[in-house]
């Protein structure tokens, strides 16, 4: 996409993404960005009018490094299989989640334009958690009284309300269990009759 | 505890947690907490000499926000029906938890002593959980194969993670679908043979 050798415009979004990370962005200037970064007023000011305009170019970059990750829930395969690898996947969880996290910033959660690429994020991670446990359901891993929309939310809130006991506690624990609580609950909320399941095969 | 009219020293805890829930730690100055709070410098570094102590005032002044509901989960009563109440009691998902942000917040994230009263308010409201679990499942109301242990840190996720979840979108619905998801499983999860039950009653 771009040929020169060092990008400043790619050097900038990378730099604002870890300043934004680290510390938040009510307190990262746009003079440490070009400090860390080594790029020069002039050129900031060419790509990011704005610091906010650079703070979304930053979050946008950020989303792949969700998505991929949601996108193991859309292999072909065993539908539980998918859920329990996707959900015991490692993870860090005293680092947590570079999308999640942009919920808890003060002036990130308080403007809609900053907000709006995380809003579309875990728009299509839910979209792939509707997915696998619909086919769940069809392949009565599930019981066919749950709700794959509601189920959906349930099972991202584990992973990002984990990361906040987890981080509170310095330790990953309370991560590890309320992720394996819910692959509990998910295999307890199998349909009632397991060894009627062959009549019913299609 | 305090009897003069205007007590400065509770005047300048309630101004920083007002603050730091507004804007973050960072981004919160102590003139602005004498500003809005119209105490004295003398008076802020007689009872604060540092921001920081300040800021861990504040952070143990919101813990009673976030433990007198989870009391609730200590109640007496039917279990399931207390998990049921405390699970869909009305919140402002929107809004989110004052304690759990703060494991979000970059510099309070890493320093363990601001993180202290955060891990401890958590560790309290998971023993509340795990008592009212294991009543649950000693009531046969939840399968006896699972871990309260577990799940209290699975359901203590479902709501921080719901926040997050609401935040995002702008809407409330992600956070009453996970909890009812949540809830839904829990209702899947009982003995698998609800009517032996008699036979079984203690």
């Amino acid at each position: 996409m771009y040929t020169a050798p060092v990008d400043s415009r790619q050097l900038l979004i990378d730099t604002m993404s870890e300043l934004m990370w680290e510390r938040g962005y009510a307190d990262t200037s746009p003079r440490e960005v070009r400090q860390r970064s080594g790029v020069g007023q002039g050129s900031m000011y060419h790509h990011f009018p704005t610091k906010r305009d650079l703070a979304l170019a930053a979050l946008e970059r950020n989303i792949p490094d969700l998505l991929p990750a949601a996108s193991e829930l859309d292999d072909p395969g065993d539908p539980m299989a998918r859920i329990e690898a996707y959900l015991m996947r490692p993870r860090d969880p005293l680092k947590g989640c570079k999308v999640g996290r942009m919920t808890q910033d003060p002036q990130v959660r308080e403007d809609p334009v900053l907000l709006a690429p995380v809003a579309r994020a875990f728009t299509q991670v839910h979209a792939s958690w509707v997915r696998v446990l619909r086919e769940a359901v069809a392949a009565r891993q599930l019981r066919d009284d749950l709700d794959p929309e509601r189920l959906a939310h349930t099972l991202m809130a584990v992973l990002q309300g984990g990361y906040v006991l987890a981080i509170a506690q310095q330790d990953p624990g309370p991560f590890n269990n309320a992720v394996a609580g819910a692959l509990d609950l998910l295999r307890a909320a199998a349909p009632a009759a397991p060894d009627h399941k062959d009549k019913k095969r299609n």
